[in-house]
């Protein structure tokens, strides 16, 4: 696996790091039973590594030490595939990636073990630093998340079609996610207050910028690049940014309303995709993810200048510039 | 819910902080959306309570400050009730103390949630006691109990029925928390090392007891008192303590291999529960259990003799005297 990792190519000076973590990460499975630890295996250290690398790049601009900058970063990447495979259960997913979901390939109690399992691998991660306020943010981190899906689970019909509960949904599910790794990558370097509160912020605006971006993507991106069919959230109806701001101007009798209705059929979700980009709705959309890169380089102002923070100016844009 | 904790009967002089985990456990889910809330408030601090109120006893026996004692607590009863919600999703369990369990109730997804919601708070409450020890014990506990599952779901047919499969599950499904819930009550009282691993002994011995009670009472107890019907192990193919002692010496043909076939009718369980019970399978199984409370106790011969330790032996007795 180590050598297989992908990077975003301006990051390509933290590879040997990242390499640690993509090892870090085997090992850690050693002792999974079969044929979970291969299906862990395939999801762990896999897609863009972008969390694991906004450890590393936070850690390195600080001056943390490595080792423990890596045990962290696979801590992040154990988190972040224990919570897709959950939210694939939960949605009912079918692909991830281009390949099918756990619970689809097993069962659901393989799935629901699986990211328990993970979860738990992450946790004993964070652990080993014996650093208690990095547990503290690790916690609050695990209770937004859970919170936040358990918000979007039981969401009324008005709340739905409301901008507030997006933003609210997508900072708990991704941004949150992305600020807590760079702050507890901060608070490993020992970081003063205004450093780890301006990394955490820096993270926080990335990770709204990167779930705007996915949720654009699942409209206009490429199948085969994205591993699974353009629309899949208007199929689940799960109402992303674009619908909303399109909804905000349409009528009532609108195709992408028909296509969020429940027994929508291929041909209303295909007229809604298509109602959509032609639209000004996706630009609209991804107008919004600028925005949030430019607060979360203007978060950067006070923290040292080198060429680690160069690298997270390129991993913000390229979360808005990327294609899948 | 605090009004009616439930409590072994010579533990009474513990009710004021037994009182006081119920309470934080009702504050911390204050901010979890309805309906959920409500249906893991009925969960939490139900049944015996007999973890949390190992912790409250061990840290009474060593001197611990209560407040740290009585988080722990309610970290032991979240976590344990996390277990509980997840293990009954991936065993399709229907009914748990007589109610039925969150996934039949709402959904396979909720039930993901609750679990991840309530392992998150848990998390948060250990991560509130700011003690690395702990921190290390608590999530080695989650990778234990994780592993321990995972290797149930995917035992081979040749393992399902051998005496040390059932052993290592038990230990990793029950005693891992019984075990991790006194010693980390040890390392709140800042015990020695020799007591905090005696009381780790004891917790472990205490449950392994404790599961050995629960498979017998699956097949010998009161219906009404038990919450779920009787043999509802057998009528899912968990191969339990008093079916392997009995298996061991019964001819091909026996009605309790019959039970355990995939397919097999109500009539067939019900023969095999009478087989079972006219053998002397669940004498043995429960002098497998005293065996264990007689280790449990024996652990305590170093550590300080005072009413708490009385208490704890009270507490091992009380888990093999049980009817429910």
């Amino acid at each position: 696996m180590a050598a297989s990792v992908q990077l975003v190519p301006a990051l390509e000076s933290i590879r040997p790091h990242m390499e640690q973590v993509a090892c870090l990460l085997d090992a850690r499975l050693a002792g999974v039973r079969e044929p979970l630890r291969s299906a862990l295996c395939r999801s762990l250290g896999a897609g863009k590594q972008l969390r694991p690398a906004l450890v590393i790049l936070v850690g390195q601009l600080l001056g943390a030490l490595p080792a423990p900058c890596i045990v962290l970063a696979a801590a992040v990447d154990m988190l972040h595939t224990a919570t897709l495979i959950h939210d694939d259960l939960v949605d009912g997913a079918a692909l991830r990636r281009g390949r099918e979901t756990l619970h689809t390939r097993w069962s659901v109690g393989a799935a629901v073990l699986a990211g328990d399992c993970l979860l738990a691998e992450a946790t004993s991660l964070i652990a080993q630093l014996a650093h208690p306020s990095v547990f503290a943010v690790f916690s609050d981190l695990l209770c937004r998340m859970c919170s936040g899906e358990i918000t979007n689970l039981f969401l009324s019909a008005g709340e739905r079609y409301a901008l507030a509960s997006y933003y609210r949904g997508i900072e708990a599910k991704t941004a949150s996610l992305f600020a807590a790794a760079a702050e507890m990558a901060a608070l490993l370097a020992g970081a003063e207050v205004s450093h780890a509160a301006a990394l955490r912020c820096f993270g926080r605006e990335l990770g709204m910028a990167y779930q705007i971006v996915d949720d654009v993507l699942d409209l206009i991106g490429d199948e085969a690049r994205l591993g699974k069919p353009v629309g899949s959230d208007l199929r689940r109806g799960v109402i992303t940014l674009p619908v909303l701001l399109y909804l905000e101007c349409a009528p009532k009798d609108d195709p992408v309303r028909d296509a969020l209705l429940a027994g929508a059929d291929e041909g209303q979700v295909r007229a809604a995709i298509a109602a959509l980009c032609a639209s000004g709705a996706v630009e609209a959309a991804l107008s919004q993810a600028c925005a949030h890169v430019e607060q979360a380089e203007a978060a950067l102002a006070g923290v040292p200048d080198n060429a680690y923070r160069q690298m997270l100016c390129a991993l913000a844009e390229f979360v808005v510039a990327r294609q899948s």
